[in-house]
């Protein structure tokens, strides 16, 4: 469970710590980044973990993606995690950017040859915040919210709808929101469940998981950029999700459509302060 | 003097354009970027020049500055030059980071091989800002203030002491602001110039202008990391600069020295608002 600190970093008033630890559940070294606001001096803060899109590590957000900006008002955390195993060399993990390193999709991988270490799902809702509660006390293991972006935004959907009341909010930024109908998705579930693990695959489908929500309504704030190409080859579907919400009687969706958006990390430095404020309603609250 | 839009993006309620143009001044295709915030619909908007250090495009700023932020609730565009001409096949221009390509310093080269179109002053001064406002008529050219990081913040610095009234205001982040008496500048000026000509040296040595400024008061706003190795290591030597400036009675200096941060884009990050509205105050004076 130790943590090893690669770097610190001043930012905004707290500090964004390099991070690295032996993984259990991902069977190598996983690199992770976390900021800790200025609060977490002298009080327990709480944590939003941002989840990543493919090919990015925990760099890209941090650098890019301004969460750090209202975070450090607000006081809260952020916990950036890395997308996948890294170095596994399991054949053909490095073959395309949208499978195996860099497209973890925050699932537990039951085909071989990828169920030796793509769990991706035990580790980011599991060991690593086991991990990094027990290494930072300063942060409060019982308020802790979820967003992401792109393939992290199919995470953070999935990972609240999965475990009711284990988050304290969600929200996301140009999501998968129904990854058995999109390339991505069925390339990605194919290769790490198999063609004929269609349960399995409904298991991590958001739109899928909503129509069995009976947790009542969700204050859910997704951003989709209309300029996004992805959003435009129906990748990210979140009209399949809002229709499938509606269906099921789930309230409080805040879907924003935002005019020529792009799904790159500009977007996501436009409307963090937003999220990070959505974020805070609730570990606030 | 026609510019090409190689991307729009949108970015907090404006749009950030990737362009590029034919320059003289260079004898190549410069590129960079200029961001366009929400208010340039319908009004002139003043421009902030910002000079981007070593080994850096117009994209880093862009992408890790946060510039947009706060320049998009003021209403100022951010112009993001390059730091080198590109592509010159000048030999040795791509051996090293500190030198050649990406290392422009801001000057016009007398020296040959690098006469031969290493004049980024001529361009950040004249070209650049000439072709931008005539292909961008929304831009106010009377309201201009420049900053700038490492050796980017050199250039502010020089700029804006070499042309007194040219701009409203000026600051830097972790700026070299006395080459002639380091390394990154002593190689820079030998190699642009030649190690016989110190006059010219200390006509682009920020501690050397101002000695000689008679232009009264500066407010000049400096933020400098105490975390920065560059300036650990004597590269950026604010404190010859402060020495000078008090020497010579120029009252105004505002330098920072923020505990702990680095010179990364994450202390540009978290201290760009800042440096917005300092910028703000004399363009809307």
């Amino acid at each position: 469970m130790s943590v090893t600190t690669k770097a610190t970093i001043a930012s905004f008033g707290g500090k964004l710590l390099k991070l690295s630890h032996n993984a259990t559940t991902t069977r190598c070294e996983m690199s992770f980044n976390l900021y800790l606001p200025p609060q977490s001096q002298t009080q327990k803060v709480p944590v939003l973990i941002y989840l990543s899109g493919l090919t990015c590590t925990a760099e890209n957000c941090s650098e890019k993606g301004f969460f750090q900006h209202a975070a450090s008002k607000k006081g809260i955390a952020v916990l950036y995690p890395d997308t996948s195993p890294r170095g596994l060399n399991i054949e053909g993990e490095n073959d395309a950017y949208d499978f195996g390193s860099g497209a973890g999709f925050y699932v537990d991988a039951t085909k071989a040859p990828y169920d030796q270490g793509y769990n991706m799902y035990s580790y980011v809702t599991e060991e690593l915040p086991q991990t990094v509660f027990a290494a930072f006390p300063q942060l409060d293991a019982s308020r802790v919210s979820i967003t992401g972006h792109s393939m992290g935004g199919h995470g953070a959907l999935t990972l609240f709808l999965r475990n009711p009341g284990k988050y304290k909010s969600v929200s996301a930024f140009a999501p998968i929101t129904n990854p058995i109908n999109c390339p991505w998705g069925q390339k990605a579930f194919k290769g790490y469940f198999g063609d004929e693990q269609q349960a399995k695959w409904k298991e991590h489908d958001a739109t899928e998981l909503i129509k069995k929500w009976t947790g009542g309504p969700v204050d859910m704030l997704i951003d989709v950029g209309t300029g996004d190409n992805f959003y435009k080859q129906g990748q990210l579907l979140p009209e399949n999700f809002a229709a499938a919400a509606k269906e099921a009687g789930v309230q409080g969706l805040n879907i924003r459509y935002q005019p020529d958006y792009d799904h790159s990390y500009y977007t996501m430095a436009t409307f963090s302060d937003d999220h990070v404020e959505h974020a805070a309603k609730y570990l606030f609250a």
